[in-house]
């Protein structure tokens, strides 16, 4: 059911929104894109709308006869008192603002009852572009051995120990230790500061790679606002980090572009996999 | 009980070997401290020993008459290719090796096992010098306010949630959000990246302080080795990431220059506050 009318796309910085708007197209549905000014939105958006400017933003989305919308990308949390509120944005602040002293999620479900609350039904990607979520299999020509499923597990318990916290879509783990984990700095900049510790803790290039970058949604997480994604990027930082390999959690995250990331990870020597309980189980044993 | 002879000391990198040398001597016994090559002791030591050569180690100790022994101080995670063993370190290799893919807590316990093994009774830095131990009590001018006590319940349910992997003793958790976890890179390291984050998320300064650098021991922690450490430089680097404060698990950490620390977080307008399980459900409810 498509609501009888063209997909609202909010878009934030990133490739997600162009992405989505390609799925949505390429499925035989048209698209109104509207992107957040200032968060860098790399699609070609239809209409741009201040953070604050949320009225202009609902009567954009209305008139262009939109009745579902997809809001994919980062939006970095918002300094209130740049915000330039419209009438519609001030009605809800006192809604949203004390969300922002939360972690992500209590945001996201706010931002999501605000939508709903006008009427519009909000969509998680996968709804709009299935191909675009992991599953469980390996893409690549390297697959995880042994010590790399045991790594993925040890990062699969500890992103899923800090899920109740509302923190944490991430971490590294090489050869059973936790070089990083993710709390609001984001996965590039996690994989960045990999380069500062001693080389033998972790993977040193392509000769000798080790360790996992693991992406997992939260248990609590807004997944349609929220769900994490990589990129070729990802894999090229994964690389230069001396990793072995990304796995993500089947149906929790997201692959962008995901040829680019299958011939980059391939012609690093790269895994990139797709996983569920029963693999960590058969590959690590019950208490892994 | 002394055990008949002076204190061995093992001393890794940091203040820590000095001063637990200094408070031994204080309580009236007598020091032997064996320095740890290439680790930077900041200590005077009778004798220098490479990481590997583990027979001359035990033989030092036991020929200036130690029956115990405190392992103190930073030790970088050896390269094994670099370790230029002597015999008793090849034949406790097999042993320790493994445990160098684990966690922190695995190879510790190995450690502390081929001491005893060895007739050494290994004594923790609280038995050598209490007064170091963090107690529940708050040193500062300043104390947490409501919100900077909601942030200490966040930071200690994260840093208790990790507990089980053997990773994490410290996390910075401002106005509800985790800014950053610590994972392998040192509480150092972590505070640095706090000037990456943008300004609104955290603290600003002295005008603005918020946020809580929080340091707990992990559970499983061989605490004899490994209790975490704040001293005077880890004040100012908490000031400069802009934190309004510290918070240690009362009996879970230590401070060194005591005086210094509370001087540093006075000037700077932090609290450095201890804090126990009753604390946490006093301020916090009990759901925090």
């Amino acid at each position: 059911m498509t609501g009888g009318g063209p997909l609202g796309i909010v878009a934030g910085g990133g490739a997600l929104p162009a992405r989505l708007a390609a799925a949505a197209r390429a499925a035989g549905r048209s698209v109104f894109v509207v992107a957040l000014a200032g968060e860098g939105a790399e699609v070609d958006a239809d209409a741009t709308v201040g953070l604050g400017q949320v009225g202009r933003l609902f009567s954009l989305l209305r008139t262009a006869g939109c009745h579902e919308v997809a809001i994919a990308g980062y939006v970095s949390r918002p300094d209130l008192g740049d915000l330039k509120l419209d009438w519609t944005g001030i009605r809800l602040l006192p809604r949203l603002a004390p969300k922002l002293r939360g972690g992500d999620d209590a945001l996201m479900r706010a931002i999501v009852g605000a939508f709903e609350d006008e009427g519009f039904r909000v969509v998680g990607p996968e709804e709009v572009a299935a191909p675009l979520l992991a599953t469980e299999c390996c893409l690549t020509v390297s697959s995880p051995d042994g010590a790399d499923w045991a790594d993925i597990a040890r990062a699969d318990a500890i992103v899923g120990a800090l899920a109740p916290f509302d923190v944490g879509q991430g971490a590294v783990v090489a050869r059973g230790i936790a070089l990083a984990i993710e709390a609001v700095e984001g996965t590039d900049a996690m994989l960045a500061r990999l380069a500062d510790l001693p080389a033998h803790v972790r993977g040193t290039g392509k000769a000798a790679r080790a360790g996992v970058l693991l992406k997992a949604a939260k248990h609590a997480q807004e997944r349609r606002l929220d769900l994490p994604a990589i990129g070729p990027e990802t894999v090229r930082r994964a690389a230069a980090a001396g990793l072995a390999g990304i796995a993500l959690r089947a149906g929790d995250a997201l692959i962008l572009d995901r040829h680019d990331v299958i011939a980059a990870a391939d012609a690093e020597g790269l895994f990139v996999v797709g996983y569920t309980a029963h693999d960590l189980s058969r590959h690590c044993g019950a208490g892994a």
